[in-house]
């Protein structure tokens, strides 16, 4: 069975010869001095934004437990795709980044959340104790509502200097993609079906809800409040799609390779837990192809933009499909 | 020490011996019909709404736990106030209406997420089982989660025919009254002084926190939608957060006198846990006496506006005055 086959919901993926899969590898070679610079230009800019937007004040508690999770060093991968996509678009990197933030602070809610012991029951995250190993389930969960209200408080308040129907525009987008039909849904659906054999329509359900939405949705805010026509905005929607794909295809290959030590987190998890993974239903081999061709059919989605401004967007996906961690 | 003195917060309250308590509870009678039918009128339209915007649908079971909390049949007072302090200051129901909505699905998480093991781990909560009793906790906090994101995607994608700017200013107002310095931030300086002895200051943050901010906002964000000058907003601003921490000192004075059955909530529990409330630091009499003062000085803010259109807000400050569960 091939990977296309098994991807109802993401466009269909037609192998293509004349981009082989060497030259998808070339081109990350060539252009991956520029894009880590880029990378890391951002993620300050980005962590910088949202140390701003959590100061340690009154109740200290709770702005410790929130920061302990949002300035945890993760690599801003949804903050960034927000920010590129509303740059792509002809957006200002300022406009976009209180956003940017609100996507950071959904990623981190979602993260304290399900490490909590009625959830995954996860005692390491990112080389540390879980939030709520730190701080206690109590103030773990009001961390996450914290985080989660903030988003959207964060992006009305602070979104200035652009008509206020792109921020309302944006709000609906973020909002649905955190829900009950976005990475809620997602995770409901992870949890109901461990330990039981899954389809690979339920395994692409998880994925696209409890990973894809929150990128797509970073990507298409970012695009919505840089002003986007509606076809552009569309076209990211769908390269955003394919790399959250990509990206939780690679995660539970990386569950499979790497260890505990290399990945900051307990690896190996998914297998021992009986939870449905990609390279567990395809076999190793079939998931990594099944990656390249969700980042090539991402890039396929930026060629009707300039390519020296889509060149960010096309080194995430290739980022996304070689990231080691 | 009189009440007055220990409400930092809240505007210095003077006995107004002109307006006695009796005249307060006269009119509170007066009106009670009409005020009745006011209540249950707009209870079932919000109802309604709330049915229409959790629709059962796939998955499942987040849906059915969402609907479970969500229309259990609350009193539906942050609605309520929503909507009457819109048609207040000019507007109609239905532009206030997803933002009445959207407060409930605020409400609704918080109780939800509180009565988790790992808060105040409540098995009851409105006379049924609490969320997690019936669905399991990870199910609870996820219906929470969903229900957090839902109330600010709703109110994006449902409030139309306002200028987008109002739109935006409720979103960022009930998003401050979620966070770490709203509901959040009340909870959190609850869990951490139980057991402990706690003065008013505390109480009063506690309170104007965990109970007055999201009444406050559901009040504001009514006033902002519907158009509200921004005095007009303030001034009910500040007749929000009076009868905020009014219905909380009814809501502690009713945990000592009522028992669970009427209640439909585990009674005395607050007693039991070493919990700060009123009664407990005031005795009881003076809660009672401090609750009547808060809702005078609620009907004071409301004397600049047309008496009749005022009406439904002042009944307000009697009804939670007088509430009996």
């Amino acid at each position: 069975m091939s990977a296309s086959n098994n991807s109802s919901m993401v466009q269909t993926i037609h192998a293509r010869p004349e981009i082989g899969l060497k030259k998808f590898d070339i081109h990350h070679q060539e252009t991956e001095f520029e894009f880590k610079e880029y990378m890391a230009v951002k993620a300050k800019r980005v962590h910088e934004a949202l140390e701003e937007a959590v100061p340690l004040r009154h109740p200290l508690k709770i702005h410790e437990s929130m920061r302990y999770s949002l300035l945890a060093g993760g690599k801003r991968v949804r903050p960034i795709l927000c920010i590129a996509a509303c740059e792509l678009v002809g957006g200002d990197e300022t406009v976009a980044l209180p956003l940017a933030c609100a996507t950071e602070m959904i990623h981190t809610m979602s993260l304290i959340h399900d490490d909590l012991p009625c959830m995954d029951n996860d005692d390491l995250r990112r080389g540390k104790p879980t939030n709520h190993k730190a701080f206690g389930e109590d103030v773990a969960v009001l961390a996450g509502d914290a985080l989660l209200s903030l988003a959207f408080e964060h992006i009305a308040a602070r979104t200035i200097d652009v008509p206020q129907d792109r921020v309302v525009r944006a709000i609906a987008e973020l909002g649905s993609a955190v829900g009950s039909e976005g990475l809620v849904g997602g995770q409901i659906v992870d949890i109901a079906s461990e330990g039981q054999w899954v389809d690979f329509s339920v395994l692409e359900y998880i994925h696209l809800h409890k990973t894809a939405k929150l990128l797509e949705a970073s990507v298409v805010c970012g695009a919505i409040v840089g002003g986007g026509q509606v076809s552009d905005v569309e076209r990211l929607r769908k390269y955003a799609r394919c790399i959250g794909l990509l990206f939780q295809v690679v995660d539970d290959i990386l569950d499979v390779t790497k260890s505990t030590q290399e990945l900051g987190k307990t690896a190996g998890k998914d297998l021992v837990s009986s939870k449905a993974t990609y390279p567990k239903l395809m076999g190793l081999d079939k998931a990594r192809e099944f990656a390249e061709e969700l980042g090539e059919q991402a890039i396929d989605e930026l060629k009707c933009f300039d390519a020296a401004k889509a060149a960010p967007l096309h080194c995430f996906a290739n980022y996304i499909a070689h990231r080691q961690n």
